[in-house]
């Protein structure tokens, strides 16, 4: 099992990633959305047979590689959760031939400059701004997103299918409270949009992304469909956000040890910024860090130490975790540590290959 | 040229990167130091052949993985500047019988460990902790070192060279006179055991590691040899630094816009945290960011905006870049902006790919 690791390597728990494709399916369906999880969060086709097994048959993706990687699997709904590339016209245009391709608008300009470009039909999904100032279209300005849906439905090979939006700023939420009004006041918007426009585009749906939303609010109701992505594998920062529980928890990253600092009480293991990536969390004490640490028993289970343990410090390949000198003590050059990444989509876009475990909750 | 790159790319220029490797291949000479350029700063094999053509014949990498990769092209001088992982054994030796190989020993408990792991004989280094505090041996407990040599002594495929350090805190200077003092301070502490160590184990030698000393210092005496890497590309963290100037600056991320936001003066570009990595850099109104944001010619060459232009924010694959409104009206969907990394070495780990231009200075 946890013997065969020789490098860093993504550690899935295919236990609980069913179990949490199962609740999130679940919810869906209560509410009478569409589940179409966010497949940019594990890259794997691995994984997304997981989904597909559970019952998933529409994803969405941040790229066009990412289409092309899942269109090859079998993946036959697609949507590309990211403003379209104009200089990927040729490749998009050959994946809405082989899928049924979803397409992102997420200013005027690009709305102005997509007619014409698609030779076959795709769907078209102009995303809205609810708060997170990333991206999209103000829904205080609605005769600018009246005027890019008029440019648009000039095209009759643009399906204009509705709104979007994602909720990122739930994750600068303090506590589960502030994240719920995050989410609540976002929905408002984007339903307000949609009453508003329905007179002029009939059938317009809306779809909502992010996982705290989705997992934490008891009530969905009124959305189309549902984008979270994160869900399936979680990580220190939802764990320290309260949206998910140590047993829902599905992602480590193995880090063998590579060298003992007792003195200064501090271990150092392969696994940098190549494997974790340089998101920061914050720890209780005001700290930033890079991932939280655990051990492992012989089948990759995750064995919660009786205090916190930090990767601190990172460079590109090593990690310099802080640990009592007694913990030190039991530990020998060539021991595999445990790391909670702080951001499991960033760790698995870096570890492609995942080591698979069926330790469960 | 520019035309043909439809995604996020690394756009290196060859005509700078070997001046680079000329400029630091001329001053090692100089100083009768060999250069072991650091391989992890690129990861590439066409990089690497530029500084085999220039006259380099020894590298350093930080993994097993890349002394494989380099090995596997033809590299027959390859020390892992990086503390031994014994979970690669079996492939640390299969490679000790292609190349001629450098292990890395940062510990006691390790030094303990090596004993007996080699069938094949390997050139074994003692790292030093100059101050950097990442790992090594303190310079001022030296019984430990003793002990450490002791023990690797006893195996004769274990082939003791020398003393290796790697000045990472001269990152953390303040200026050119405080990077040069952290220099000669650490270089004291190496050449100090060299010399208190030479009547035990005789042909002791210095290897000293850290692009900003090998650079900027005028007095390279006494290192036998010199392993910087990021030099080859450089970054805004050097250029920050004070290290390098805008003309010896040889990489750039080139970035699809995908969406303009001129009421808020902000542009989106197609590279995100899996492109440019998170490193953070400071600009000089104290606010975090993510890289440089910089023009193309049609030919790849950089042009430098009239001020200084940054990527504020990062999602996964959104780059978020603030923008006077009057030059993102020169803009659309689909054009190139250039940004400079933060950390290159991390920009080149993720962007395996490389563009190649030949502009110059």
């Amino acid at each position: 099992m946890m013997d065969q690791i020789t490098q860093p390597v993504l550690v899935v728990d295919e236990v609980r990633c069913r179990a949490n494709i199962r609740m999130m399916l679940g919810k869906a369906r209560d509410f009478g959305a569409r589940l179409r999880p966010h497949f940019k969060t594990h890259q794997s086709l691995e994984t997304g047979r997981w989904f597909r097994e559970e019952g998933v048959d529409a994803i969405a993706v941040s790229s066009v590689s990412m289409a092309r990687f899942f269109a090859a699997d079998g993946w036959r709904d697609i949507m590309i959760a990211f403003p379209v590339n104009f200089r990927e016209m040729e490749e998009i245009n050959r994946l809405a031939g082989v899928t049924d391709l979803g397409l992102v608008v997420s200013c005027q300009h690009s709305a102005a400059m997509l007619p014409g470009k698609m030779s076959t039909p795709a769907d078209v999904y102009l995303k809205i701004d609810v708060g997170s100032h990333r991206t999209g279209f103000d829904p205080d300005r609605p005769e600018e997103l009246r005027l890019a849906l008029d440019r648009l439905a000039e095209d009759a090979h643009l399906r204009i299918r509705g709104f979007i939006a994602h909720a990122g700023h739930t994750y600068q939420s303090d506590n589960r409270q502030q994240l719920l009004e995050v989410f609540s006041a976002g929905r408002q918007a984007l339903l307000g949009l949609r009453e508003s426009f329905s007179s002029v585009h009939a059938g317009l749906m809306v779809s909502w992304g992010d996982t705290p939303s989705c997992w934490l609010s008891d009530d969905l109701a009124n959305l189309d469909e549902l984008r979270p992505g994160n869900f399936v594998y979680f990580d220190t920062m939802q764990l320290d956000l309260g949206v998910c529980t140590r047993d829902e928890l599905a992602v480590t990253v193995a880090a063998p040890v590579v060298a003992l600092h007792p003195e200064r009480e501090e271990v150092v293991v392969y696994a940098g910024a190549v494997h974790l990536s340089k998101e920061q969390g914050m720890g209780k004490n005001g700290k930033a860090h890079f991932g939280r640490v655990v051990f492992y028993d012989a089948q990759g289970r995750i064995l919660w130490p009786g205090q916190d343990l930090f990767v601190e410090r990172l460079s590109q390949e090593h990690g310099i975790i802080r640990m009592p000198r007694e913990m030190i003590m039991d530990l020998r050059p060539g021991d595999l540590l445990g790391i909670v990444p702080v951001h499991s989509c960033l760790a698995a876009d870096l570890l492609r290959e995942t080591y698979v475990v069926r330790a469960g909750p």
